[in-house]
């Protein structure tokens, strides 16, 4: 892609609305802007980033046998009466009536419109095991949103939903689900601590938190520093839901095994899988007949990511700072190009022909087709924080070189232009 | 993938909800199931749909110099105040209160969100030429919801905006989109009729509607038999914001070149695309300063396509008493493996076989491996559409081959079990 046709508005100046890093850096690096308080629009190359993010996700849900589909964003009110969780979310859910004198909400989660469409569309064990999932946009009033991506109005998830005979069966898709989580967040770049925890207001017996550990990270987890146990400091599940998470600090900092005293660490949830059991399907009969002809609730799960606060939670990781520093799997792009003169036409060309080539090899490419200072093409690739640089100066062209410049030691290696592709190739596989 | 992994509930018994034949295809063949009226959720291979039409949309973008981008789906409504389109759209509009008093609405289109982003962005005449677009869903509030995925509540739209100096910047990226949508729509398998348009409520001078001939639609097309000139039938652009368009009936039917009386065609609107102008950018002071440092609006278009209705549309063009026949490229799947015994080892080693090389040369296939008769998997592929269908039964393998089956013609070839894959793929390709 072209600079001049993506549109990237970077910023000099740190927008004072900004309270974090992630926060301060999406907006700068042109990744996101802000509609209203909770809301972001993705600008293009933040819209890429969410695309990798989500790639990976689909790949790592499918692989472990779960099938995409798509849910709606607008509830019928009378389906979160059966379980009564309209009034446990509260004022977190919003709500209001249709023209017709419906009752409408908006998903801030699904199980119930999951669990309505199983048992109006499964009646067999022969149907089952099943693990369905979607990438969607959930909707909740945040009466104090956050920290830009981290605690939004509106906001995208993946979540995905396990639909078994007995519990056995919901143990064996818990540990699917539990060992793709782990490759999903590994593919991402982040460091996460994995504890068990509450299972709040999604009910069930058994919950682990995926937590990414983050300076201003509102969550906090104890590690211990000799047998590496975690332990969630407890905190309700709809983060407003209750007054404030820093209360009973008491007898909380030992670990149970080695009587060391744990360290704090300031974490951001990232994932969070539940065995719900049969809390969902009892409450609204969703119901299956066994190879007996029995009829019994379903057994179910349900694992959610927090697909665009994930945005944040890596760059929380993976900066300094001139910017970002994108692990590789999830940059907008592999490399950018920066002819530093684009009114030189020998550089212009050389940077086209390699744009084209790189891209033909499969890599994503960025070429900074802008007319400005060299300065400034350096420092927009750095706060973007695309992995790999190729420059493309007239001293170096006249010597036959270009310039290789990686983005997170900052280290350049010379390369010769002919050889440059196969070179870069090469080292990118 | 497995169709036991998948879920495809399919229906022998059309339901009773349903008024139109792409709505009855579509809930029996388990691509869609409905939530509220007019609120639906799309099932396993209904989103595969979804994403092949998602794809061509994007590569047909991009080739025309668009960039992608996600804009938010809460809207505040003083936004909608600045050019008055709260009250145009009116109670099509869903709009309510959030717990901190702020009035949001749920964007029912982007006009307003794009034009103030660019307007906060974008500052000089050489960030233009630019077009964005996006793939993202809409809320309206349809007094009367019908005809399943064709007026919905909530629906997926592809709304791109091109931003220029002046009329003719517009014109070239105009012709541009009008292109790129003919492009579309023909690699959809879906007939098109192009009619200059009233445009409505979203203002503008020039707009052109991108009309779908189907049994049910309620928008008529005069066409001239001769000159084969279009015309259409002036209907408000949000349909149930007047009532019935079937007013004025008197002086609309002769060809105004040769006289002949006009054929009435019944269609569904899928694109539409209007000049703007600088109807929103003088209204929210958008504006851009050009070479000479003096400040102008910018001059915009929209472009819309109705993705989830395209679903419905291309049903209506694409069917038989048997079922949906998809046109290769939106099809859910390129081929279905039906293994006609899958208590047979011999025949489900073969449809593995198979399964995995077709895979592997890039095709997307799917194995029926229930265990369900011959009659069943047949009448379920039928319905379901899928292009072609491979046939793997006890007799033929006994002989040494299989039989591949199109679905369109229903004709069937016999082909050596051994060269199969070779085969299909180049058939395919």
């Amino acid at each position: 892609m072209f600079w001049s046709k993506v549109f990237i508005p970077t910023l000099k100046e740190t927008p004072k609305e900004a309270e974090s890093l992630s926060h301060q850096l999406l907006l700068r690096a042109g990744f996101v802007r802000m509609l209203m308080a909770g809301v972001y629009t993705y600008l293009p190359i933040g819209l890429r980033v969410l695309e990798k993010i989500q790639g990976i996700i689909r790949q790592e849900m499918n692989a472990a046998g779960a099938s995409e589909l798509l849910l709606p964003a607008l509830h019928p009110l009378e389906l979160w009466q059966k379980t009564g969780r309209d009034k446990d979310l509260g004022q977190v859910m919003f709500q209001f009536q249709d023209r017709r004198g419906r009752k409408v909400s908006l998903g801030p989660t699904h199980e119930e419109v999951i669990t309505e469409l199983l048992k109006n569309n499964l009646s067999s064990y022969r149907q089952l095991p099943l693990i369905l999932y979607q990438i969607q946009t959930k909707f909740r009033d945040e009466i104090r949103p956050r920290f830009g991506l981290i605690r939004a109005c509106e906001f995208i998830m993946k979540d995905a939903y396990s639909f078994d005979q007995d519990e056995a069966g919901l143990d064996k898709n818990y540990q699917l689900m539990y060992a793709a989580y782990k490759r999903v967040f590994s593919r991402c770049g982040l460091e996460t601590l994995i504890t068990e925890a509450d299972s709040g207001v999604m009910g069930g017996k058994v919950s682990h938190e995926f937590m990414a550990p983050s300076p201003l990270g509102e969550d906090i987890v104890l590690v211990c520093s000799k047998c590496k146990l975690t332990k969630a400091f407890s905190r309700p599940e709809i983060e407003n839901a209750a007054g404030s998470s820093h209360t009973g600090k008491e007898g909380r900092s030992s670990c149970p095994n080695c009587q060391l005293e744990m360290e704090e660490v300031n974490t951001t949830e990232v994932g969070h899988i539940f065995k719900l059991g049969t809390k969902y399907s009892q409450a609204m009969q969703a119901n299956f007949s066994d190879s007996s002809g029995q009829l019994k609730p379903l057994v179910m799960g349900c694992y959610g990511i927090g697909v665009s606060r994930l945005i944040s939670a890596i760059i929380e990781q993976n900066n300094d700072t001139d910017g970002i520093i994108w692990p590789s799997e999830v940059a907008p792009f592999d490399m950018i190009i920066l002819p530093l003169d684009v009114t030189n036409p020998e550089l212009m060309q050389l940077a086209n022909s390699l744009y084209w080539e790189l891209k033909a090899s499969g890599l994503d490419v960025l070429l900074d087709d802008r007319d400005e200072r060299a300065g400034v093409k350096f420092k927009d690739a750095d706060l973007i924080g695309v992995p790999a640089s190729i420059i493309i100066g007239k001293k170096s062209i006249d010597e036959g070189n270009i310039e290789l410049r990686i983005r997170k030691d900052k280290s350049t290696q010379v390369l010769p232009k002919d050889s440059a592709v196969k070179l870069i190739t090469k080292w990118k596989n």
